[in-house]
C-alpha cells in the first residue's frame, strides 16, 4: 500500500465554524489528519518491512481539477484570501465565511463582483471556513488524490500496489462542480476518479462510507455512466448535509441508474449498516470497474460528536475486509471523522482490514 | 392619508446579524419605525386637522398571505421559534440564523424534518435573525397592508383617501415566495397588491425605491402581467442583494414586459436617481394601473450606513411629489432605511411631498 500524505495540510486551519445555530471552534482540525499518521507510526505500518509505505506527492496540473471544477470556481478559491484581506487588513484575524447565497429563482450566471456575493454563490454552508492557507492546503490535498491514482493504475501492472491512500485534509466528498461545503473545498475522490481515468481505467465506482452523503460527487458526476457513485449515509431528512443524498436520485441522463444512494437512520448500528455496505459492494461488483474509491470517512464511529451511527473501532477491520473482498484496486481518500481521538486507530484498522485480507 | 402603524413591531427584535463576513449588531432594528412615528408627531401630521390619521390595521387572513407566499413556508415562519426552543432551552438568549442551504443541483421538494435545514431551506442570507417576536411582528405588518389596501379601494369612491401607509417592520421587499432574507419575512408589498386586486383592481404597480433591489417582489410577481414590479436600486454586481436585478430581467412567460429593473451604480446622486426613477414612473403610467404600492426604503440617503446613494432630506419631498404626479392612488410599504435618526425626517418628507402636491 502505497500513502500520500498531504505536508500542507495544517496549512488549512479554521478558527471558527457555524454549527446548529452556533459560532463554535471548527470541528475539522489539522490534529485528524495528525492523528492518522502518529498511528501509522505507532504500528509501524509505513516501516520497513510494514505493509506500507509513504510517499510526498506529485506535482498537481490544474487542467485535472479542471475536469472536476468550474475554472470561475478555482479562481475563486486561489484568489479569495487575498480578495478578503484586500477589503480590510483587519480581516487577517478572521476566516471569511458566507453570509448571503443564491436561493430558488436566483441567478448564478453572473459571478457578482462583491466578495460577500461570491463566498455565497460558491457555497453551501457558514460552516466551512476560508482560510489563508486553504488554497494551498486544497490543491496540495488534490494532489495526493491525483498521485494515488497514478500509483495505483500507472506502473507495470505486476507492480501495482493493493491500494493506495490519500491522506487529505481538508477533506473533499461535499465540494460540488462549483461549491464548497461541509469542511470541504476540492473534490478529492472525483479528481481521484478522473486521474484513473486519464491512467486507463475505463470504468470507475466511488464508494463514499462516509456518515455524510456525498453530495459533491453525486453533483459532479450525476450524468456520467462511466463513474459510478455509491454513497452510505445518514437520512438527509434529519441528517446532514439534508438536501441530496434520498433514495430516489439515481443519476441523471446518461448517469440514469449510475448512482446509489442508501440513506440510514440515525442510530443504526454496524450489523445494518454493513448490509446497506453489501449491498454497495454488490452495485460496485456489477459496475465493472477497473478501481474503486473509497471516500473513507470515519464520522460512523459511535464516538463521533456530530454523527449518530453506532461503529466501533474494531468494525473498521471488517470494513477493510470487506472492501478488500471486492478485488479491485482500491484508491482510499481522506473524508470526515471528528472523534479526534479515535481517528487514527479508526482509519489504520481499515487499512490493516485490507492488508490482512489480501494477505 | 390614512396610516397603519404595526403595533407588535417591536416584538421583532433582532440582536446580532452576519454582515460582510463578521457577526455585527442588527441593523433593521425597532428604532426605526419609533422615529417615522415621533416626527409624524412632531410635525403634527395626524393631530386633528392634519392631512394624516393613524389608524390600528384590521385582523388579517391567512388566505390572503397564501395568495403570495407557500404555505409550508408559512408554517414554518410560525413555527419556526418554538422549534428552535424545543431544540435546547438555552437557544432562548441566541436569535435563529440559517447556516446551510440548497446551492444549485440540491433539492427543495423535500423539506427536511432537521430544523436548521429548513432554516437553510427557506432563507437566502444569514442576515435576518428569526427572534421570539418575529411571526407575531411579520403578521402585523402584513395587516398593515392589507388594511391600506382596503382603506385605499375599499370605501366609496369619494371618500377614498390620496394615499394610506403601512408603516411596516420588519420591512417586506425581499421576501420571496418561500424565503426570508433581507430583514425581511413577509412581502407587505406583495400583500398589499393581492389585498388590492381583491378589492377589485384589475392592475396594480409596485414601484420599489429602496436602495435594494426587491428580488422577493420581483419573484413572486415575475410571471404576472397584472401586478407590473419595477425597481430602481444599486447594480446587483456590486451591491445587497446580489444575484437578482441586472436589467435583462423583464419577467417570465405571461408576465414577459411585467418587470423593469433599473439598477444605478453606487454612488448615484439625486438628479441621475431621480432621472430613473421618471422612467419607472413612464412605465407605471403605461401599465394602467389602478392603484400604485411605492415600497419606500430610504436607504438612497447619502448618511445610510450600509448603502451607497447620495439622496438628501429635501429631495424625498421631490420625490413625494413625483409620486403624487401619478395621479393614481398611492399605498406605501415602509422598507428599508438604516440611518435611524434621519429615517423619520425621510420617510414623512415623502408623506409631505404627497400631500402638497395633491392640496
Amino acid at each position: 500500500m502505497l500513502i500520500f500524505a498531504n505536508p500542507d495540510h495544517a496549512a488549512h486551519c479554521g478558527r471558527f465554524e457555524m454549527f446548529r445555530g452556533r459560532q463554535v471552534p471548527c470541528h475539522e482540525v489539522p490534529a485528524r489528519l495528525d492523528q492518522v499518521l502518529a498511528e501509522l507510526e505507532r504500528r509501524r505500518f509505513c516501516a520497513p518491512g510494514g505493509p506500507a509505505a509513504l510517499r510526498e506527492p506529485l506535482p498537481l496540473e490544474r487542467a485535472l481539477l479542471e475536469r472536476v471544477h468550474a475554472p470561475r470556481y478555482l479562481d475563486f478559491l486561489e484568489n479569495a484570501w487575498g480578495e478578503w484581506l484586500a477589503l480590510d487588513p483587519a480581516n487577517a484575524a478572521l476566516d471569511a465565511l458566507p453570509s448571503v447565497w443564491p436561493v430558488r429563482g436566483f441567478r448564478s450566471d453572473i459571478a457578482p463582483q462583491n466578495f460577500a456575493a461570491r463566498m455565497g454563490l460558491f457555497s453551501f454552508d457558514s460552516g466551512s471556513p476560508l482560510t489563508a492557507g486553504t488554497w494551498r492546503a486544497a490543491w496540495q490535498g488534490a494532489a495526493c488524490a491525483a498521485s494515488a491514482a497514478q500509483a495505483l493504475l500507472g506502473g507495470p501492472t505486476e507492480d501495482r500496489p493493493t491500494a493506495t491512500l490519500a491522506l487529505t485534509r481538508p477533506p473533499g466528498h461535499h465540494a460540488g462542480p462549483d461549491f464548497f461545503g461541509g469542511y470541504c473545498f476540492i473534490n478529492n475522490a472525483a479528481v481521484a476518479a478522473e486521474a484513473l481515468l486519464a491512467q486507463g481505467a475505463r470504468r470507475v465506482a466511488i464508494l463514499d462510507v462516509d456518515y455524510h452523503h456525498g453530495n459533491g460527487t453525486q453533483t459532479i458526476f450525476e450524468a456520467r455512466a462511466d463513474i459510478l457513485t455509491v454513497s452510505l449515509h445518514g437520512d438527509p431528512r434529519t441528517e446532514y448535509p439534508f438536501y441530496l443524498g434520498h433514495a430516489d436520485e439515481r443519476g441523471t441522463g446518461a448517469g440514469e441508474g449510475f448512482n446509489l444512494n442508501l440513506p440510514l437512520p440515525a442510530g443504526t448500528g454496524f450489523d445494518a449498516w454493513r448490509r446497506a455496505l453489501h449491498s454497495g459492494l454488490q452495485r460496485v461488483s456489477d459496475h465493472g470497474a477497473d478501481a474503486v474509491i473509497v471516500a473513507l470517512g470515519v464520522d460512523t464511529f459511535a464516538g463521533d460528536p456530530i454523527s449518530r451511527f453506532g461503529l466501533a473501532s474494531q468494525d473498521y477491520l471488517t470494513l477493510g475486509a470487506d472492501l478488500a473482498g471486492l478485488g479491485l484496486p482500491l484508491l482510499f481518500t481522506l473524508e470526515g471523522g471528528y472523534a479526534v481521538a479515535d481517528m487514527g486507530v479508526n482509519v489504520v484498522n481499515v487499512l490493516e482490514g485490507v492488508m490482512i485480507a489480501v494477505a
